[in-house]
């Protein structure tokens, strides 16, 4: 029976729970088993080089909320660029029952990403449908990525548009990620705590993502620090002194309007004698509409009217709605749980589709049809166009059309053909035709820096700009169109007539 | 503005994203920022080194269930025997807007863990307001550990209960793990695929964490291998062709019974020229009760009733136990995001309480009081036993006392104080009494080793044969009872009556 010994977890050792010495950090095998199969079986067939073309997409917005925040594109980005199989991935490889032939091991050996990868920059206003993310590859190497690449975007884009919805109900107050606990184990609390940021949320309370993206950390004190001390007045006293430049207090430990704010005021009393002021103090239980305004109150009529309100305790977007609307005096908002976690919608479900394979030198589009209506996937190589109406400088549809065709000409007619209602098409002219993919990796390389994590929040916050309300509303928003060109819904529409005698069965 | 760059993304190179050149693995940041300002505000008063125990425990149980899975030890271990500030670390501290003395900065370069931690073994079934873990340590070890302890023991132990319920509904048949994609970033990916098998799941789809864990990896093809050929017969040929000891087959590309099934047989009498078996079908989509009936038909009417049928697409214990009632024909169930996400509760709510400090060379009790009655916590050292009934050998309760008290005599009888309804007292006689808690971390020294995964698999399985059947049942299970001592109820009564004068209030 194989077992961790206690010795292998010295410190400073990798990964002692893994078989094997190999760095945790390597993700190569982060895949579906079947991705490796699938690459084994067009080995064995000589298809392997075939080069194919995956689009990444969602099918329905999550939250009933209008549009989807894209975010995990950095995440990727890393992934692919240290893609590469070490001798250990090949020794697991060599161990499974599939029996994989040495010289398909050989093969992976040198196996590198060597394709192209186009995506919508992070922090971008997407909608379903359209491809977020294309990749254009040998079919062994687009095979692989797809798991990995689900993982991320999936989660992250989830996390920001959640956020998103957040933000839109806090309006202009302070927010502050505080989900680490409860998020769904560590790289959810840090990408998370990122993706966050992006939709702009102000800082995070976990460290390690203050450190790893270069974004704001924040933090005061737990009730621990009140229960360490024989009183709540020597805790906060005792806080007071240790960190005079940024004391925010814990009230609610024994009694939140009785003991907690009292001893807070009387505490802001000490600071103001050493010259210093008491920042804020923040509520974590309790009726917070009631006791926020009650503690203000408080707060003012000592002469604290300064004294930032910083509420936490199972907090979203609803739940900021209300209080508001119930008069509540907060200033800054701890969200924890519902946002890392995106409660009410725990996944998004982003797929990863063939949309053309490679035969006789050229792409062929394929499809997939479904007996669910709505999985029915959109074939050909795509390219996706925002059209900003010049006039008003407002975003008035997404087009998408397939490659190779005339791309929009500015200013020209264009015919817009509604998906889900073909029978009605719409015309476009005076607008902008903004193309939303841009290269990644050319040929295996990237073709430039990524954009730092503040331009991507600054770049967040201009896209909002360019919607109209009704379509960024967090309750029954208003359908943004994703529009076909007339070339791509007739692709589609003839290739399910088509499918029939492409099954090939009895 | 600060940039990544292009070259920054070598294949090879650590963190790219990380401004620093830390290895992304370093979790001893994993931190909230409070904990960091906790251990500085005690530096500063001379108290960081004051022992402190807290106890990890959640309030409530997931999903409705009877009975939670305890999970996430093993990572909890790696992480605090790794725990260590580098150098980096010392510089991101050195720049936040606290401006943390230089000598506290000195005191974390040698930090280590040199506490005690005693938890449940992983797979014990356990219950809400018992201490799955304990921290007995300096106040500044015990309270930079919280937030990545809660963090991987809330995930893992959530992961591992809603695999317990899945693995209820399925009964004998085949389980395997499929949620990657729609995971909540990629360490929820592993360590959810490892708490599902801890629950009984046979196998997961991510090869990570097969490798990782040591666990079974398994996988077939998916719709792309079929669009990857110019018919469906074409693809299955190749595919039996290429790995002909484990062939099943995606039936639902185009059409499930007009096509699929009909090529799938074809292949397996292709297969059977060559002395080779057919595995199996797989569905994806539509209605699978009825797929799954007429599927079985046809192959059994081919000659082919070893064949298994695998389904897929959003699974969870409500579907399986509904296509069960409508006699689908399904052998192995591929369950994916309602398992990885905990997609009913994507959360479990466990908390991590100072329930005793030191004071004059030794413990004194804390409580946390709190407008939520059910936050108020449970005061003291506390050891959990389970009574088990020597007749029946079933546990018949889990019995809380403070640490200290006469440990439960075996056979003696025991005086069980049920905290809801405090004024009926049961007793317990002719029991064995098992300790929860154990030592895995002695003054910083692992005790010794923790079990390998499929033992701690069996173990899991051997915890469900100690409890009776109403306990275990998914639906509207009888509470089991988690018993106080008399002197824990005493101690916890008493001390909410002490709180007022302790707040130090005006």
């Amino acid at each position: 029976m194989r077992r961790s010994s206690g010795a292998a977890f010295a410190i400073g050792e990798a990964c002692p729970f893994r078989r094997s010495t190999m760095n945790c950090e390597d993700l190569t095998l982060h895949t579906d088993k079947y991705q490796v199969n699938m690459m084994y079986a067009h080995w064995k067939m000589g298809t392997h080089n075939r080069k194919a073309v995956f689009e990444m997409y969602f099918r329905k917005l999550p939250f009933g909320n209008g549009f989807a925040v894209f975010a995990g594109l950095q995440r990727i980005v890393d992934y692919i660029s240290k893609l590469a199989f070490s001798e250990e991935d090949l020794d697991y490889l060599r161990a499974q029952e599939e029996r994989y032939e040495e010289a398909f091991l050989d093969e992976l050996r040198s196996f590198r990403f060597t394709g192209t990868l186009e995506a919508v920059p992070e922090g971008t206003l997407v909608f379903p449908g359209e491809p977020l993310i294309r990749v254009e590859a040998r079919i062994m190497e687009a095979q692989l990525v797809e798991t990995a690449l689900l993982n991320a975007a999936n989660f992250q884009t989830l996390i920001a548009t959640k956020a998103s919805r957040v933000k839109q109900a806090a309006g202009d107050d302070t927010l502050l990620e505080f989900g680490t606990r409860r998020a769904q184990e560590m790289d959810a609390a840090v990408w998370g705590a990122r993706a966050a940021y992006i939709a702009g949320f102000h800082a995070t309370s976990n460290m390690r993502a203050g450190m790893m993206f270069g974004m704001p950390a924040k933090g005061t004190h737990a009730h621990a620090w009140v229960q360490a001390f024989d009183s709540e007045l020597e805790a906060f006293m005792n806080y007071a002194k240790a960190l005079p430049d940024g004391v925010t207090l814990l009230v609610d430990t024994y009694d939140t309007l009785k003991s907690g704010v009292p001893n807070a005021i009387r505490t802001g009393e000490e600071l103001r004698k050493e010259g210093k002021e008491l920042q804020g103090i923040r509520l974590d239980s309790g009726d917070l509409a009631v006791l926020s305004r009650e503690a203000r109150r408080m707060l003012d009529e000592a002469g604290f009217p300064d004294v930032k309100i910083v509420a936490s305790n199972d907090l979203d977007e609803h739940i900021i709605m209300n209080l508001k609307a119930q008069g509540a005096r907060i200033d800054t908002w701890g969200v924890g749980t519902q946002l890392i976690t995106a409660a009410d919608q725990p996944s998004l479900g982003g797929v990863y589709k063939l949309v053309a394979r490679e035969k006789d030198g050229r792409y062929e589009p394929v499809i997939k049809i479904s007996g669910n209506l709505d999985k029915v996937s959109n074939p050909g190589v795509k390219d996706v166009y925002r059209l900003i109406d010049r006039r008003s400088g407002m975003a008035v549809a997404d087009f998408m059309t397939l490659r190779g065709d005339t791309a929009p000409v500015e200013g020209a007619v264009l015919k817009l053909v509604d998906p889900a209602h073909p029978y009605v098409t719409a015309e476009a002219e005076d607008y902008a035709a903004v193309p939303l993919l841009k290269a990644v990796f050319r040929d295996g390389r990237l073709t430039g820096e990524l954009p730092a994590l503040d331009e991507i929040r600054a770049y967040h916050a201009g896209q909002l700009k360019l919607f109209r309300q009704p379509h960024l509303r967090k309750l029954h928003p208003e359908p943004y169109p994703v529009a076909f060109s007339e070339s791509l819904w007739s692709l589609k529409t003839e290739m399910i007539q088509r499918v029939k005698p492409r099954t090939g069965g009895r």
